[in-house]
């Protein structure tokens, strides 16, 4: 018998399955990185066995929209919308994010993502072999990807260059190793990639298998420049350059038109709803109630660290819970249909939840432990509504990744969290000098 | 020479101070329940210390607007506005919430909000001197105060019997003992309590130097309501009553008009804003910055676990924030000025800014230490950025309230919390029944 794992005696199993099961008093068997049995506590057999007992287990959350690298830029650019934003912190970016420190960063986002029981992230950024080494390395399912601008941007890469190193992508990422991810490209957005551009990169992702991620309608103001330059809205754009035909993942998307929303339905697109993000910079509040009636698919994000401050999937889950009920009213916000969005939905709106987003055999075991044993966690009504509105990233415990156990006890197993802190507090003083010219 | 401690090495003090300074490397020392010294590390002398190596300290957090024993009722009311969530909550409150069971409530409540690095509470919940004894077994600074409606409520008192009880408040308060507090009286709402009650709370509140805690315009229906019913809306009615007289603060204040800002700022009255519990029942979202602007004194509040499933006052800064970016910019929001509602500022809502709120020589020494060696606190930029929008519950390890460590390595030091989860679960038990009936 080979090395098989029980997870015994789960306390609550939410599985995020068809039927949304709640299971009481069960156990989980995984085997060679998937989930290969579901049982009653006690029933299920294998070769090592750990107690879950007063845990609830749920399949890792899924972040749809981050910028794992830009972990090390957390607070550098306070009180601002999203273009003083992006002033500010492409300042920052020129100044430090060299490949090794995209590395570096992203080993900090991804330590800190599975901490706060996040299993699963699509992370877009510069040198995209560099971080996914890096997530890679810490154990997180870490989709990356090729990036691409009309400009040389800071890594310096011509387009033709973008191209060559995305038809590159699938050896390097069999080089590199690490959890199973799908291939996805990742055009940074409609008003930095012409629709020519984008249409070569549709026409790679239909040899290569891809999916894209781009950022899409994140403010008002980038839909009327889009509209400005090509009487088209980005959606259009998409539309036009072929880049729908493949599945496609839109971060933020806060401005859609109902056409738009019918467009991206038409074509099974999924948007990563970034509340805290929409939020913080002002970008505006989108009706994601009106994406999911349409038929869109939704996953949650938490942007980068430079907008959002943290990666924590607890918060953005309340927070589009919160959402929902401004824009419509609280009879529209079922807690259990806020955590499947973090998980299964999350799953969906990247095409990959026939492997991931819920707890099933045949998956990747890609779950999470929380400790139910605190005062805020106490007592249990609706346990959906004390995962959406009262669990956080300080309960998580346990976290497996593809069958290993890459969090115990709330510490990373695979590296050294203080090392990397070290190095991440030392990386960033050089900004010291650039802090003042702002 | 008496008991000194003395809190050394503290890498960065918040004090919420009038310069709002930021000290490097200073300590602590504290003598009788108040901060009787700040200096520089290494140089306060006492008879016991402790090191804070490593740890931001900041005043402790003040909840202005909180129903403590509600946290047994957590989840309870899902997917409801305010009306349906009454509704729902009466006829639980009705079922379990005699004077032992708001005891309970509170101590369970109090333990969260201790753990959570809230030191003080304004408390308005039935049989007031049951919920102080509990909170005060667990250490909080905890305002109660005697509870008013037209009608006989849970606790079956008559008016005449409120106004007897209220009277005689300071003396149950001078027998229960604990943290010093301000006397507080708290008539629920203007649309449970008549003007002319209101007249004769505002005339005690005069008799016995005490403060006013209602609900005020938490919604549109009630200020519609309270105008049918009044000719005028609940602040005017405040103001006819005379209870403006008397220091006041507000519960909720979501919907008031230019007029009820301005009435509200002439008196120097205050708005405890909850943030969570406006978007989670659908109230509105209050415009705190034209408050502020105004003159009107704004301190934060979580409201009870029944809204708001926690009483976590980082989340509550954190949707604070969100909510000025989105009312008027990201250019309004200045992460400091948000982590002083929280301490000083709410101390200032409570009419009790000279006695607490900030880490300053004299004042009660109520503060907290946040643990600074986390990947999600990593790197520093901007120390109240990391306040508002990275530091959470999870991350407070050591609390102390007038001078006693009520909490110690993230473990309350005065009570058993796992035997008060254990009651309280028990206690909710018999609610199992009630919840078909839904």
């Amino acid at each position: 018998m080979s090395d098989r794992l029980v997870i015994d005696d789960i306390d609550y199993l939410i599985t995020c399955d068809s039927q949304n099961r709640v299971l009481r008093d069960s156990a989980i068997a995984i085997e060679a990185g998937k989930i290969v049995e579901i049982g009653r506590s006690g029933t299920v057999t294998g070769t090592e066995r750990v107690s879950a007992r007063g845990r609830i287990i749920t399949p890792g959350l899924i972040n749809t929209h981050t910028h794992l690298a830009m972990t090390l830029l957390r607070g550098w650019a306070e009180g601002v919308d999203l273009d003083g934003f992006l002033k500010k912190v492409w300042a920052a970016e020129g100044a430090i994010m060299d490949e090794a420190t995209c590395k570096l960063g992203t080993e900090l986002g991804a330590v800190e993502a599975i901490l706060s029981g996040t299993t699963t992230t699509l992370d877009m950024y510069l040198h995209p072999h560099a971080t996914h080494q890096g997530a890679v390395r810490v154990g997180l399912r870490h989709i990356a990807g090729p990036i691409f601008f009309d400009f040389p941007g800071l890594d310096s890469l011509e387009w033709s260059d973008r191209i060559a190193f995305a038809r590159s992508w699938p050896k390097r990422l069999a080089e590199i190793g690490g959890p199973w991810i799908p291939t996805y490209l990742m055009p940074h957005s409609t008003y930095t990639d012409s629709p020519e551009h984008l249409r070569e990169v549709s026409d790679l992702a239909r040899e290569l298998g891809a999916a894209i991620h781009l950022h899409i309608s994140e403010t008002i103001a980038e839909n009327l420049d889009v509209q400005g330059r090509y009487q088209k809205s980005p959606v259009e754009v998409l539309e036009f350059a072929g880049i729908l035909d493949r599945h496609t993942i839109y971060g933020h998307g806060v401005h859609l038109s109902e056409s738009d929303i019918e467009t991206t339905a038409k074509y099974n697109g999924a948007v990563a709803h970034c509340p805290g993000s929409n939020m913080k910079l002002g970008s505006g509040l989108a009706d994601i109630g009106a994406y999911i009636d349409a038929g869109v698919n939704v996953g949650l994000g938490t942007d980068g660290c430079s907008s959002s401050n943290d990666l924590d999937m607890w918060q953005t889950m309340r927070m589009a819970a919160h959402l929902i009920s401004i824009k419509r009213s609280p009879a529209h916000v079922d807690a259990s249909s806020i955590f499947r969005l973090a998980t299964i939905d999350g799953a969906k709106a990247l095409g990959i939840s026939d492997q991931v987003g819920s707890v099933e055999t045949g998956k990747f075991a890609d779950f999470i432990a929380i400790d139910l044993a605190k005062p805020h966690l106490t007592p249990i009504h609706d346990i959906f509504a004390l995962l959406v509105f009262a669990v956080g990233r300080g309960d998580v415990t346990d976290v497996w990744v593809d069958g290993e156990q890459v969090v115990r006890d709330a510490k990373p197993t695979k590296v050294d969290a203080v090392e990397i802190m070290t190095q991440a507090n030392k990386r960033v003083r050089s900004l010291d000098l650039l802090k003042e010219s702002f």
